[in-house]
């Protein structure tokens, strides 16, 4: 029975009477496709209106999401959206373009692209020059981390794919003081080909892709800074696509402060993820694609090197739903007052 | 919102305070671990035991449903098994073997083998050797089509994986009299990797598979007297491997009683599915198994050469789910009066 | 060693002295890329040009043939092509338009398009309308068949990929009389993704063929008049896309004339492609793609359902080797009059 | 024409008249048949015998070669093996067995374990205990780095798939002094499943793969102290499994010596490989494992961050050719004092 995976918020009650009004901008994208899918079944929210990406796009159905929802989407139209949360799955330009007036008039948002992720206004402007500023309210959305932050967000940065991945796999360990300092941070990441995007391209074509693998933009990807942000310091990473639809593993490779044990890493991770309902520990069993795809789970495994000082860590989650999707629902919890799980179990 | 998918039945309300107690025996293989996760969530039921597919499986847990089910896989041991309804996702042996003595226990079976699916008993002893009688209170679980029998059955005799893309395909037609009898009715279809079970064998290794595409068994699939069961009539059936983990694409292809329209053909899969919470209709625009792939849906569509006579359908399915585990809750569903659709969205 | 493999005819030992002058048009397509790869190891041929596809492009080098070809790409000039033998692989319309210029300056053409594969004016009218007639000494390369006509070719028109995979796993019995007439012919072909080709579009997005298996074109592909005309009697044919990248899987269903035993099928198989190079027959072990992929074999199996008076035929090819490139250079060489396996063991 | 491509050497000019008499033991796994698809078409060369990989192996035939080589793999005996060179594709206990048997008896080895891989008798006996000592005459046999030992070889030991790609990767910069002493080498590798070996396993299982990857054995891989042996330094290693059958990229990681330019780095790298047939530099267009796959070439691209005095290699290789099977033909060309790309191209 699922009644047990959710416990029944204050909050959640009086959804159940009068469910949340919300609204998705960018309906037809990947990421969109799988908000529709999550809110369609979420048992506190309402979707009032779907929207493309531009003015411009034409109505259309999601013959996917037939019987899961049959609504129609419509031409992207700020001043028709009617819904107390929009979520943007847009371009980051057109979120930086559309946020600020969506919370003027009172809505929250939660923002699926990067243009309100960096906080720093020189790397911003080098990374997602089409953001003015950072309005008033912006929260980080790794809910595992900034829970109290989210929970009185009006405008909700999710965060990237490749963040949420890495991340959770290091700052355990950097916020207990196990990671040496100066040491190199080596992120190898490995994407699904759902995160080049829906739109057709030489690097999306199914042949390009079937029995290869590929690295791409090494020391140059815009998830770098967002990374660094949250850590405090320089990482190296590269990602790579591999021949798969759905899902990201974050190999991460640095250093302890010397004399960390196995076990101090392991306290670390069970210290940090004790009350995080969507983070599994795997421990020296290393976790794999498969086992999180189509959920909200961030799996975690890791090897240390007591003798070497060295410390290896996977990272595995589905870069469309803890990965976009299903992290922005999540925080959409929080925001309200719901169980984080609502919807997403 | 979900509430809106589900319709709370009396029997629904009923369960919510007094959930029925299910078991799960075989829950380690794909079928069964499947089982474990839908049922997880159920809204009415709880599991009371999940036990291996031998009495001298070794107790284990399973670590790709960590959060969703947390129980102990027990060794299989018929007289522990306290519970109101018991799936069998077992070899049919076992099934034949075991569903007996459950059932004069008084207990309700859903079996997922093929043990009593064949009602001729030339044919099942030619198939299904092990299976000594058909018990009373048989039904055959293709659930569009045997609503009634099914509400009232004892032993749930679940469908196999092939007939039921097939089935559904063809019925509809088959019931309005469209089919040209005597003409040949050929069964092409395309099964993932995950159709040929979890052993490791040759057949099931990643590197036969990779670029590859192989017909088995042309002729002599034990499914085939499952289909001509239900349709009453002979079919040439040739099951393929190809390169995916999950689904399968029927495609049939036989000839119309002559004069018959594609608006007839039409009509006749809107009023076979009229009530069908789980089956989608495509038309012309024929469907895909990333579609269902997940989801207890089987999508149909059909081209008619009004001219030649001809009909071509294509009904794709999850194996696992509408193919497998994910019909046995639906039936499971309808054998306790709740809404079809319970647990299944 | 190779040597065993190639006879060294006269024509052969010629062009060893003096090597055929061969020039490829629409070299940057999977087939032209095919072909540059084939025929520069080819013993009795040079490459004196290789063009794009239009008088546009951009010259440029193939990065995936370095060191096995390091020419350049240079834009499609008629005018400019010094040689003897021209293969095109172009769209069919470009073909249409280019063939009939070379053939008058007394080149010899092997196109793989399909603007010339239609014999009768009013079916190659509708289905390849950018050709305005058939040129004195075209043949139909279906080089197993065709040889005699093949050797005096001026312009060889080489076979679709699916009516290749099709015809060679039917005309021997349909030459030995072993086919019911009347009865339906059905072809279910099952194609990797680059017989899509290499234009970026939703339909061969990864994401879309990932996991996926989807029927096109029921009742109504081009390649379809091409079989009937080889056959003489109408087919059903329905191809699928399934993933992977090369190869093609063709299934095929009729009936027998009655009384005919699996010898004689056997036998009319073996009889038919005694002195075939590239088929090899499998019997009732049937063929796979995988063990064609990157050669130029056909490989074909076969049941028969000697009671019922069935017959399924599987047989299989690489659909850019023996569906293309390689079965272009089968042509030429017998053409030419090499040894059909010459550049292509 | 494919003369151009491999120079006659004086060795050559003498084989085409009296081949090299080669034997393949081990010749049903992925790279004993690879061998022998190789070796069947090599021009110097002529298969004598292939066997099993024990005593007890049945005689068969090896179907997926039909027209390649039409030969019987017969059970091992050593005492049978009729040949000049002998080609070992046996588990390294069985190579550390037959080995000196074969070298005792006049007889050249090349052997595809890693039974006689490291100098270093305590890392040996730790990795390889099987292993009694080296013998006199062994080579590693990493072609472009071991040209002049591998020439007079009696006991050619081949590399590892991971330490081939890794190697070719770093060895030029290490070569050079342009590698930062004492920093971390941090060596991600990426290896389709044909590296697990075609035994059926859980872990070859096609449904454990597919849309899916997985690291294993951090820290403690045997191929680790074989890269550590060549680059004299230690390094962090970690293997994956991806979702594709055959190929490699290996993704490295490390720091330069201060002040280092992209210039210098990409200098390295054309010094030393001036004269390799088989390794083709990409500079900053990262090489994908799709260009190497059914080939013996190595590619190498990289990306220099001068600033941050970082670097970061791409390379990439098909496991079973210059990973296993190509790379020792080619070690047996050099033996043989043939041109290295005979029979590989």
């Amino acid at each position: 029975m699922s009644t047990q995976l959710v416990n029944e918020t204050e909050a959640g009650e009086r959804a159940k009477k009068a469910p949340v009004r919300v609204a998705v901008a960018g309906a037809t994208g990947f990421a969109g496709q799988e908000l529709i899918r999550l809110l369609a079944r979420h048992p506190y929210a309402v979707i009032t209106v779907a929207t493309g990406s531009q003015a411009t796009s034409t109505p259309r159905r999601l013959p996917a999401l037939a019987r899961i929802w049959d609504g129609t989407v419509v031409p992207l139209d700020i001043a028709a959206i009617d819904a107390d949360v929009v979520f943007l799955a847009l371009p980051e330009a057109a979120s930086a373009d559309i946020a600020p007036a969506l919370l003027a008039s009172g809505k929250r948002v939660v923002d699926l692209s990067g243009a309100f992720r960096l906080r720093d206004a020189t790397a911003r402007t080098k990374w997602y020059p089409a953001t003015a500023a950072l309005p008033d309210g912006v929260a980080y959305g790794l809910t595992e981390f900034e829970f109290d932050a989210i929970r009185n967000a009006r405008l909700l940065s999710n965060p990237g794919c490749y963040p949420t991945a890495s991340l959770l796999g290091l700052l355990p360990l950097q916020r207990a003081g196990l990671l040496q300092p100066g040491a190199d941070i080596v992120i190898d990441a490995k994407s699904g080909i759902s995160g080049a995007g829906k739109a057709a391209t030489d690097r999306t074509h199914f042949s390009e892709n079937h029995g290869s693998v590929a690295a791409y933009n090494p020391f140059g990807h815009r998830h770098t800074p967002e990374m660094e942000q949250s850590l405090g310091r320089p990482v190296t990473f590269v990602p790579h696509l591999v021949p798969l639809d759905r899902g990201i593993l974050a190999s991460l490779y640095t250093r302890l402060v010397p004399g960390t044990t196995a076990a101090a890493v392991g306290a670390a991770f069970e210290r940090a993820y004790a009350d995080a309902p969507f983070v599994r520990l795997t421990g020296d069993h290393l976790p794999e694609i498969k086992h999180v795809a189509h959920t909200n789970f961030c799996d975690i495994g890791w090897k240390v090197d007591e003798a070497g000082g060295r410390v290896f860590v996977v990272s595995v989650i589905d870069n469309l739903v803890k990965g976009a999707a299903g992290q922005a629902i999540q925080n959409f919890n929080v925001m309200c007052g719901f169980d984080q799980r609502a919807g997403l179990l």
